[in-house]
Order: structure tokens, then C-alpha cells, then sequence
């Protein structure tokens, strides 16, 4: 199934060979377009070449020449978003910057680390941790996902509550634009108030505005000491009542996740009874760091909250193993929505804190009306929910996406009249353009037209993303 | 000196009673004139007429105005700014929010507040603290600055090592755009993937896309207990190396202040010699905050670093009362300056944090050089120091600006060379209008035009702020 070259592929070569650049970097082979048409959402599209980008260089003479010809260009990092961001839906180039995997630099006596866009999340986390030094952005996906794609979606994760997304932690950028400049923008400083704050503009744009290369993040002094909890309560109200309890009592732990009935018995069937109690209807963990002799006095005081609050069945962890196996009990429950064999329509949802409880009250009513599952858990501290919407299928065990869908229509109507919002973590993309206009607003919306425009006045850039 | 009212101002008011809005808002008596003209900057500019806004309608409706006619419109909080950003310097109308003080709602059930622009700082901290929440933005400045103006300049303070400055904790805005449309962007959560990041674009805008007029603001658990240390060191080199060691061993204070040897040597003058030892050339404050039992164990452990780092006296607080006497010292230190009747230059310079000995080092040189001092104190944790030149006298007693304006023109080439930035907190505004293009670049600048132009092509909103 060889397509013939793309006519613009070797007047590109020739660029990158003129200005003494790797132009074998660039490839139109099946297998490495195959390779970059898609990410796990389920979308694809064949790019017609790839630059496999070793260099901001590179990258500027691909945009450079992409803009004079009017050629879509779609950035990719490690291709594991969940919204289809970095399909290229108009063919085109696909820039990767996943061979950029270089970490600069790590400096604590400056507070910062300088690393190249293609670093993973998890490679950086290690490389700080031995020095005694944290890096808290943790999107679950951390030990695939790069620093370039966390950027891009301002990735988010569970320690948000405490720690903050991760624009938080990007004190400098060096992006190159659309017509191909570099654009160095913050720098190497815990503070920054030269003009605009170019560096969240990029932060979270989806590739839209610019590539970026290389990002300079803070990192702090790592928390000598981590602890845990879990713990099963009769009714998810009170599990959703405890979050409020600790906070009021003072309390900011790094993380505070809930899970609801129909995920506690899906791990029940796939753990085994004995995994969770039988009664448990609702679930959270609570993860809190700091000083060691903090972390043990203020995990006894948690405990007391939540056993205030009606749970009959806390387990606590202090040893870094214990903790890691209540975020490997976290990650099961994950594990047993796959093993029921149905697709799950994972959506990031976020809303206002309080509405917690209602959020799960309209599932589960949603649930009795359609027979539909769904499964709510996450980030309860942030409201950051994921709802999975559990597809059914069809005597031939085919998936029945259109009532699924419907379900998917009906939950975001309800988040956004409930305060929320349709995406806390995994951006817009193609999965969730239909709703944006109504999630943004007018205003909004053509202040986002107005700023691509700016930036990307050809709007070669990322292509069909957010429906711009 | 009454002048004619100005040829638009009728136009403006029949407008506002046409759409029911109360006009005698609109002033352009010689009182409120000149109540208008500047901020704590030395320059001031008479706009011909001042909007003292209570709403957002208000704001809308005299900027759709303003947009039609080209007339220049300046955005004003409290007025308490450092660099000239409210100064209307081509007349027009002046739009103050300082009239817009509702605290619409706290909702620590939400994590979140919902203000005026208008509202001060420290009215909303005292609020949260009512209800056992902490608004953590500080700046030095909280007692009389707005919220709308902490937005416009991303206002940092003492505590933003450990918590960030102003843009960490704001969820969601309403803008006034230059036309007049009113734009809702972010929201009531804590996470937001949805779009743009259009509240950090005018976070920092100092003004210049947009007037604030509410914005909702994530508040934290208050840390049950604070606790705070002070410290004296023979060299200025050990206080800094004394920041660097805490860090390294795994504490996060709320704040790490430093005060060099000039500033101790006033301070001594002005408190008397039994206030500090007479051998102290530096000097830190550091506060922690967090569970009781933690804050007490952990100021020991620090103390214990700042002994091995060679200070000889330690002073430590852990009641309200004496950690504020600590703050109150700190203070000191600046009316200890202002007492050597000497005009200061404050530069809110920010250096990579590994920087701070370089910085002082080549201040005392500029110093022996020239004769004139220079006093170095502030955030030592994020490198944020307010580096003081103090303006020398001529025999009349007037100031002699230009040989100190030339060393603030030597001290930001250092600082720009030594990888820092010329403002950290304050803004560029007027006073640093002249640094901005070197201090960002070339292409960096550019996009800042691009944007300027893409939110307010006809230029009226805060112009000639930035250089723009």
C-alpha cells in the first residue's frame, strides 16, 4: 500500500540539506506514517511524511517551510492522549518530538530542571528523586506520556489537589512558532512579570499555537515522608462527605480519590470478595507528604475524620510499599472495568467540589432509565471525575455506541449546568469539538479564533483541533 | 483649573441613561481628575474623565463606547502600583474598579471564592480566615491593594515558594474585552482543560487586553499552625548558602526573606544597636507552616541547618505574636531604609536562585565604584530580590537621579546576563517600558504586538503601557 511521496517532501529535503540538517529525519514509509496517524483515542489519519525531530532546528525548518507552502503541520509528543490531539485529520506533516529526549539539565540549587520535549514525565520524576528532588505533575499516564504532551494538555493527575496541574511547575518554554521563529518565552526564574504570560498561552494550547522543544520546570525539595489511607464506606455520600471533613478539619493532603458502587463491585468481582468489604458503596483514598513525624501524627488525625464519617474499614500505609499498594488497589479498580469486557467511554469531567454526590445520583439515574453502566471515580478533591461510560454491545457482541453516546450528550449538559466543566485533564482535541463552542461560550469561543488567527494566521498548525 | 469637560463625555452619559445605568458614575470634576493621575510611580497623566464603575455593565457599556470613538481607556484597581500601569498617559477615560468590593461568596465546600475586582487582598484573606480558609497570595502591599489589580500584575509576596503567586489561584474571570463584550472564561473548578488557558493570558495583562471585574479564586485548608525563625549570619554568603541547605534537606518554607549587610547596617541605626549583632552581615527569616506537631519538630530541624551554616543567633516564634514580631522586623528593615532619608529605586529584580551571593557581590562593587548604596533584601527562596538604589543628595539636598539611573541600567544588564528577569512582581507598565525589548526579545516581543493587536486592534486600552 506504498502512496507516492507527497510532491512538497523533496523540495523539504532539500531545505534541511541546505541548511546542513538531518534530512533523513524526514519519512514517508508506511510503517512510520502508520505509526503517527492516531493516539488512544480512536481517530486516525495517515500523515503524508513525518519528521522524526532531533532539534528545535529541525522543527523551526519544517514549520518554516510548512507555512510558505501552506502544508497542515500536526505536532506529536508520545501519542498517548485521549482525545485524538495529534491525529493529522488534514494528511500533511506529522513533527514528532519524541527522539528530543534529553534532559539538560537538573538544578536544585536553582529549583529547576531544563529538559527537551520528548523527556517522559516519569524519566524526569526519577532523575529528580534521586537527588532528593520532586517533580509533582503525575498524569496517570507518567511513565509513557512526555513532558511536550503534559505541556500541551496541561496535564493534570492526582496530586493536583495539593501540588497544582502542571503549568504550575513550567517556568520557561522554547516554542517555535507556526512561520518557524523560536520563541524563548518565561526562563530560568521562580518569578516572571516581563509582559504577557506567553508561557501559559502555550500551556495547555493542544499544539495549536506552537511546538514546543524545550520546557525549564521548577522542581521542589522532595517530601521526606508519604503516607496513605483507604478506606470503604456503607454509602458513597460519605465517602463524598469525608473529602468535605478533611479539608474543613484543616487538612491538604496531595491526593483524595473516590470511587463509587458500580466500580467497588466490578473490583469485587475481579479481585475476589475478600478485596473490598461487602457493604462498601463508596471509596477513598487519601494520600498526604511532608516532615516523617508530620505525616504519622496527621495520618492518625485523618483516620479519625473518616472513622467520624462512617468508615468502618481503614487501612492505613506508612512504609513507601504499603503506599504503592493502595495506589496498585487504585489502579485495579481500574483494571476490573476493562475485565468486564466492555468498552468504557472514558470522560474527564470536572465539577465544583460540593456537587459530588449529585454528579453520581444523575449516573446512577441515568443507569436505572437505560440500563447503561457507569462507573464514577477519581480526583474528588479537584471534582476531576472520570465517568466511564460502560458501552454495551449487541447479540453479535458488537459495541452500541449511539444510546452510549447519547448518555455521553446528556452527562455534559448536565456538568455544565451544574457548574463544571467537560474536561479537567485530557483537552478538547477532535473527541470533544462538538461541545466546545458550548462549553466556552460565544465570547470565548471567538477569543480563541482571534488568537489563533494571531499566531497562526495560515492556520496550518494542528488542523481541526477544538473545531478551529 | 477647571478644563471643558471633553467633547465625548455628554455622548457617554446619554449612553449609559439610555441603557439605565447610573451616569453620574462618569466624573470629570478636577478632584477626581487628579485623584486618578498615577499610582505609587512618580509620573501622573490627568485623564479627562474618570468612570468610577459598580458593575460590569457599567464597564461593558463605556468601552463599547470607547471602542467606537478610539477614545483611550485606563484600567484601575487600588492604585497602588509600582511602575506607572494605571497612569492614563494619553488622557481619556480612566475606568476604576475600586468601587466593585462585594465578597459575592466564599464556598469552602468548593474550595473557592467568588470577588470583585475592587476587593482588597487582605479583606478577602481575613474572610477565608474566618471560616479556617487561607487566600495564600501576599503581597507586601495586601492591606490596599485590589484583587483586580493583584490579577492584573500576577501580584507574588513572601509565600509564593511554597504557594505560587496570584495566577496559581485563579479559576475563573469576567473580562471586559476592548469592545465591550463581556467574556466568561475558566469557571467554579479546579481543573479546567477547556480551550486556551484564557485566564492566565490576562492574569499579568497589566491591563492591556481586558478589565477584570469578578473573578472566582481557589482558596486552601488554613495550616493550622505557623511558626517562624530569624537568623544572623557574619557574612552575607552564609545566609544565602543557609537558604540553599534547607532546601536541600527536604523543607518547603511558606517563605525564606534576605537581608544583606547595608540593609542590617540601617536597620541598626534606625532600631538601635541592641536590635540585631553587631557582626551580622546577613540575615533570613523563614517561616513553615502545617500541622502543629509538625511545624514545631520541623523548626527545630531548621534551626539545627541554619547552626551548621554558622549563625550564631537564632531567634525563634511559634504564637501568632511572635511570628508576626518577626514579619514586623522585616518590615523594619524597610522603614529602616526609608529612615536614612534617602530616596530608594526598589528594583524587583529576579535572579535563578543560586545567584543571590553574585547579585550582592556585584551591588558592592557598583557601591565601592560609585558611592552609591545599594540595599538587597527580599524572597531569597525564589531569587526575587528587591535591590534598592538608594538616590544620592546634591549639595541643596535634591535628588541627583541620573548617576542612579545609570546604575539601574547597569544592574538590569547584569541581572538579564546572569539569567534573570528585571521584574518579578511589580510589571513593566511605564517605569520599565524603556528595558522591555531586550529583556524579551525580539520575537517575543512581537507576539506580545500580535496579541495586543488581536484583543484590541484599535489600541485603546491601556496604551503605551509596555512600550505597546
Amino acid at each position: 500500500m506504498n502512496t507516492p511521496a507527497p510532491a512538497w517532501l523533496p523540495d523539504l529535503r532539500r531545505r534541511f540539506e541546505a541548511e546542513g540538517l538531518p534530512a533523513d529525519h524526514l519519512r514517508d514509509d508506511d510503517a512510520t506514517r502508520r505509526a503517527h496517524a492516531g493516539d488512544k483515542w480512536h481517530a486516525v489519519a495517515l500523515p503524508e511524511a513525518v519528521l522524526l525531530a532531533e532539534s528545535s532546528a529541525e522543527v523551526s525548518c519544517a514549520l518554516h517551510f510548512a507555512n510558505e507552502r501552506g502544508i497542515a503541520v500536526t505536532p506529536r509528543g508520545a501519542g498517548v492522549g485521549y482525545v485524538g490531539g495529534c491525529v493529522p485529520v488534514r494528511g500533511g506533516l506529522v513533527i514528532s518530538v519524541a527522539p528530543m529526549r534529553r534532559i539538560i539539565a537538573i538544578r536544585p540549587e536553582d529549583g529547576l530542571a531544563i529538559v527537551e520535549a520528548g523527556v517522559l514525565t516519569a524519566e524526569l520524576q526519577d532523575a529528580c528523586a534521586k537527588l532528593g528532588w520532586f517533580y509533582p505533575p503525575d498524569p496517570a499516564s507518567r511513565k509513557e506520556s512526555s513532558i511536550g504532551g503534559n505541556i500541551a494538555t496541561n496535564a493534570g493527575g492526582p496530586r493536583c489537589l495539593k501540588y497544582g496541574v502542571t503549568r504550575a511547575y513550567v517556568l520557561g518554554l522554547e516554542v517555535v512558532l507556526p512561520d518557524g521563529r523560536i520563541c524563548n518565552c518565561g526562563g530560568l526564574t521562580h518569578k516572571n512579570k516581563q509582559g504577557f504570560d506567553l508561557v501559559s498561552l502555550f500551556c495547555g494550547s493542544e499544539g495549536m499555537l506552537g511546538i514546543v522543544t524545550q520546557a525549564t520546570l521548577r522542581i521542589i525539595p522532595a517530601p521526606p515522608a508519604r503516607a496513605a489511607l483507604s478506606a470503604s464506606f456503607p454509602h458513597f455520600a460519605q465517602a463524598a462527605e469525608a473529602v468535605q471533613n478533611v479539608l474543613q478539619a484543616g487538612h491538604l493532603p496531595s491526593a483524595m480519590e473516590i470511587t463509587d458502587a458500580y466500580t467497588l463491585s466490578a473490583a469485587r468481582a475481579y479481585l475476589g470478595p475478600s478485596a473490598l468489604p461487602a457493604d462498601a458503596n463508596g471509596h477513598i483514598i487519601i494520600e498526604i507528604d511532608g516532615q516523617a513525624d508530620a505525616v504519622a501524627t496527621e495520618l492518625d488525625a485523618i483516620a479519625d475524620v473518616l472513622t467520624r464519617t462512617g468508615s468502618g474499614a481503614i487501612l492505613r500505609a506508612t512504609s513507601p510499599e504499603d503506599v504503592e499498594a493502595i495506589w496498585q488497589l487504585r489502579r485495579e479498580f481500574s483494571y476490573s472495568l476493562k475485565a468486564t469486557g466492555l468498552t468504557k467511554l472514558n470522560e474527564d469531567i470536572v465539577i465544583p467540589r460540593s456537587r459530588l454526590v449529585d454528579l453520581v445520583t444523575f449516573c446512577e439515574s441515568m443507569q436505572r432509565e437505560t440500563g447503561i453502566n457507569i462507573a464514577c471515580f477519581g480526583h474528588a478533591g479537584d471534582g476531576n471525575i472520570h465517568t466511564n461510560i460502560m458501552v454495551p454491545k449487541d447479540d453479535q457482541g458488537r459495541d452500541l455506541r449511539p444510546p452510549a453516546d447519547r448518555l455521553v450528550e446528556r452527562l455534559f449538559a448536565w456538568v455544565l449546568a451544574a457548574g463544571g466543566r467537560i474536561t479537567g485533564e485530557h483537552g478538547i482535541g477532535l473527541a470533544k469539538a462538538p461541545w466546545f463552542p458550548a462549553a466556552v461560550g460565544d465570547v470565548a469561543l471567538d477569543l480563541h479564533r482571534s488568537l489563533k488567527a494571531a499566531l497562526d494566521p495560515k492556520g496550518i498548525l494542528n488542523p481541526g483541533k477544538m473545531g478551529l
